[in-house]
């Protein structure tokens, strides 16, 4: 008969109730931080066709792989995309996009579900306050009273750019930008403003653009040194072809992790993504440009895209909002394809009313994407529910049921966790949000299912590629990632899909009682940039497991999830004075939900507690 | 720089029509044939480590897997499974099954649909025709007349199967009959005759089962020594408990190819299915046995399952109708899990009409299917279309489009060729059907991503189990497969997906102008049972792939299609006497269309002209 084989339970004997008798596993990961010559010593080593294959077959052992995807049976069938079972779940006071509209059309259906703007003005309000991030709203007031013009905007970002590159460090926000096309199209708008004619609330407003979507007429490096050279940019990206439709100001290519494929921002090509609230410290991965862009004031939003958190870690990092949507719902045509099953274009703003303007302008796919046929993709709903802005007696609001899994929940950092209890402790309170103790199986089998997931991917797409170019340009981080993502065998990845069954039937479990499931963003705060890093990157596994521990179920099941930084609440900052991130987790296709509840978190605000980015700039002011 | 890639073109610029610049290319597979001690042989080289990963690097190497899947660049995402684009077909003269209903109502509703029975009857008949199938409606005529009853037939069929094994060579049908459970089955039907209260036209009618679906009490062994003893059967799958509310008498588990991985339906454990028109030939596989026990009359219908044409061929070799549905049209719940996106249960029969009522009781699936979250599928379609049976006057056969794509259809023996061709003329000339001539490109390309995913798949999902105890008890072509399957590398994997996305895109475009693709069922006829094959199973790449030839589309796209035997057409058999199959290839969900250009086909039928096998049984008279 053999050995005695390992085998899961079939989902329909687990629990996902607080009295689940699964246990709650740590993330496990066994990889020291390496950096320097140690890092290159290591990457020649994992690259050798010899050693290479020892020690991948030892990583992936150590590391639980082997156990969970080679040698375990599932009784559940894979899922290979994201499957959301078909079911019609009420949300009150959802307002529908109707299909077909315009673009400018859908952020003017937006707008009217916003609460009033405050009676703040650009010029006023900065006095009471000590810092404030500009809305869209307020760019759009200053353009429309002719307080300011889009192009004097444009000049005032050009010379903020030009001062944070010329800091010290530089904080490497961008990759790149195009004063001519910037200055154009701003001219362009401000003739649309003198005639009183801007073509929606976005027109003239700068918006930065992470490096891994195509915005003509800049090239798309993904963030490496090739990837320009073997794949043209001739058009615009579908979510940029929305926003060029709205006036958009697109002010150029945001910093990345090389790839995507890290957590941290810092790129050896083009450098450390800097965080504004510390420039020793990193901006996050991979997005973190945008992030970064955003929280130093250069624009009120940010597109970014997000495979593995790589929207929501550097949101929660650099004290932004940031938001990835239900999968399939913006088209990722024109983003590169550094995978298929996992990655959504997402939103970096400072505030959530712009999270729901920008998502409403990008949202919607094209016939022609091959996602098209897919999921029976509703237009964005949006929600409308205010009374002189009281979201305390809202009835959609203190209907919500959030579900909270305490082990993983508590797994964090503590000035994380102790921050993120006082904000759930005020939504209790002040709006009646009840709270439901959960358990989720499985999770640490779903970070590497995960990553054996994202790493096939990557390899199929662009590793011809890669193999040809990329691996003589690459920082050693990359190179050590690649020469790992082509060890997975066919058996591993097919495995690992059967695990986002059983997942996606945990989280469906879950949904049942429960409307959101919140979490910390990340487990962890920014962290220090280390110069050992800079020139070939640097391998800090344990690290970045802490900041994506509660990514992956976004991205592995596709589901919206929003991050609300805790620096709008009272609550504030960790001991370093460093951004908190809470993430609001939804069942499919449920963002007005995310959105509203996050609305009602950032209402909790209070101004004269919060405390400016140590690099910000104004630039209405 | 590093090397020139390969790149295919993409999609968007290749061309379906018969102008076409694409080349056909015919299979190219290189591995000869082997059986006996030289097969043992390489099944030792190919499982030993070493050697072994030589060997099959070789044959990937040397069968363009390398190339196409590893060095290639595509420019079109992967299609993990069959997605079919949301369009709304006009299917003229087509009657919707309600959803919900019991399966009895459902083939009630076929039933309306038929052509009355002929003038025959089970005692008349016989003296005008040489030899004729019955049909489910002569034994349902028999059994409501009082003329036989089931459980005379039950005796009539045991003997049958006996005779059927005591013969030499034997012919080897069943793995498993249980005369007990038959009888007590048999009884039971004949009491509700009795009543004058039959569930349905199937109450009593003996229906054959696939070794590969559950069927409460038998065990399920996939043709192996080893799947009984891992996986224990408790319940019927939902395809037999559909069949099982109608009454159908289900007579035992048939004899199929080891795993379903393979074309001959040689078994080394059960023996070699063999074919009722000469029993010194295959059956064909891997649904051999229910195939063969329909020819040789045993049963008017049996179920099989499709992954690879693994209906269809054995129907083409052994002269009776097979066909398989759309993907996710029946349920594969109880069904061995050999893979995911390929198979579906398919029904093997005497007629067109017995293969309407089957399909009509088995199709739908369960809320808790793993799939039933994906298809759009509506109910089948039945379609009802005569005046007193004169299809050559119907405007829906005569609206029927059918495309062909020469070089591909030509390139099969010539026998089969020139039988297929006399079919299509009629069909031209009888019935006014259009035939237009289309180019299907990289054809070679599909059959070795679906080689791939096949592999890939049952890796997945009984590798853990094969490793265990499989591998020491299986013939040696399914040591060989297996030892091969192991060695795709994800990349290979993920860019086969990519070539399905490719392919459903030319066979969309097809469909575009054009119902249906015809083709041969198979590229030749039955093939001889070599003895030296009979003891460890035989290696033969080459016929295998004549025999595959035509298949992929259906299994690797979802498609549906069915074999149509030309022995009910006047134009006979091929010069050794065998049956020849013609096969039309649906779009998604034409499963109506498929059966209704069937049924005109097989009432082209000249019965003087037909043979009767030459291991047959008549269970009426």
């Amino acid at each position: 008969m053999g050995t005695k084989k390992l085998e899961l339970r079939p989902v329909s004997e687990m629990s996902t109730s607080k009295d689940s008798d699964t246990n709650y596993t740590a993330a496990n990961v066994k990889a020291p931080r390496m950096a320097g010559l140690l890092l290159r010593c290591f990457t020649w080593m994992m690259e050798s066709d010899i050693f290479g294959l020892i020690f991948r077959l030892k990583l992936k052992k150590d590391n639980l792989i082997t156990k969970v995807f080679q040698q375990t049976e599932y009784h559940e069938p894979p899922m290979f995309q994201p499957h959301f079972p078909i079911e019609e779940v009420e949300e009150s006071g959802v307002i529908q996009l109707e299909q077909n509209r315009s673009p400018p059309d859908h952020v003017a259906r937006a707008l009217e579900c916003l609460y009033p703007l405050p009676s703040r003005n650009a010029i006023g309000d900065r006095n009471r306050h000590p810092f404030l991030h500009w809305k869209i709203r307020d760019y759009a007031e200053a353009f429309v009273s002719g307080r300011i013009t889009p192009y004097l905007v444009a000049e005032r970002f050009l010379s903020a750019v030009e001062d944070s590159c010329n800091r010290s460090p530089n904080m490497c926000f961008f990759i790149a930008y195009n004063e001519e096309d910037i200055l154009r199209q701003a001219s362009e708008s401000t003739a649309r403003h003198a005639k009183g004619k801007p073509l929606s609330v976005l027109d003239g407003v700068p918006i930065a653009v992470k490096d891994e979507i195509d915005c003509f007429p800049y090239l798309t490096t993904g963030g490496t040194k090739w990837m320009q050279k073997v794949r043209k940019v001739k058009d615009d990206a579908a979510c940029i072809k929305r926003l060029r439709a709205c006036g958009a100001l697109l002010v150029g290519k945001t910093n990345m992790h090389e790839l995507g494929q890290g957590t941290t921002g810092i790129n050896p090509h083009y450098g450390a993504v800097r965080n504004p609230y510390d420039k020793d410290r990193c901006a996050g991965g991979s997005s973190g440009g945008s992030a970064a862009a955003v929280a130093a004031g250069l624009c009120p939003a940010a597109l970014g895209v997000d495979g593995g958190g790589s929207v929501r870690m550097p949101a929660a990092l650099c004290g932004v909002v940031g938001l990835k949507g239900t999968y399939g719902r913006v088209s990722s045509a024109g983003v590169l394809p550094l995978n298929w099953t996992l990655g959504s274009v997402g939103i970096l703003a400072a505030s959530v009313e712009d999270t729901l303007i920008m998502y409403t302008a990008i949202q919607g796919h094209l016939a022609q994407d091959w996602i098209a046929s897919f999921p029976p993709a509703a237009n964005l709903p949006i929600l409308k529910d205010f009374e002189d802005g009281d979201l305390s007696k809202s009835k959609i609001i203190s209907s919500i049921k959030i579900a909270k899994y305490s082990k993983w929940f508590d797994d964090s950092d503590k000035s994380v966790r102790t921050t993120c209890y006082s904000a759930l402790n005020v939504l209790q309170q002040e709006y009646g949000v009840k709270v439901l103790e959960v358990t989720i199986p499985e999770l640490e089998e779903m970070r590497l299912a995960h990553f054996i997931t994202i790493g096939s991917e990557i390899s199929a797409s662009i590793g011809i590629d890669y193999d040809r170019m990329g691996i003589h340009d690459s920082g050693a981080d990359i190179r050590v990632c690649f020469a790992l993502y082509g060890s997975f065998s066919t058996r591993e990845l097919l495995s690992a899909q059967r695990m986002r069954f059983r997942q996606m039937h945990y989280h469906m479990e879950i949904f049942k009682t429960a409307d959101l499931i919140v979490t910390p963003t990340t487990a962890a705060t920014a962290p220090v940039c280390s110069a050992d890093g800079l020139k070939y990157g640097e391998l800090n596994y344990v690290y970045g497991a802490k900041l994506m521990q509660y990514q992956i179920a976004g991205n592995f099941l596709g589901l919206p999830a929003i991050s609300v930084p805790m620096l709008l609440c009272q609550i504030g900052y960790d001991e370093n004075g460093l951004p908190v991130g809470l993430q609001l987790i939804g069942r499919p296709w449920s963002e007005a939900t995310l959105l509203h509840l996050a609305s009602a978190i950032e209402l909790l605000m209070a101004p004269n507690c919060t405390k400016p980015p140590e690099v910000v700039y104004d630039l209405l002011i």
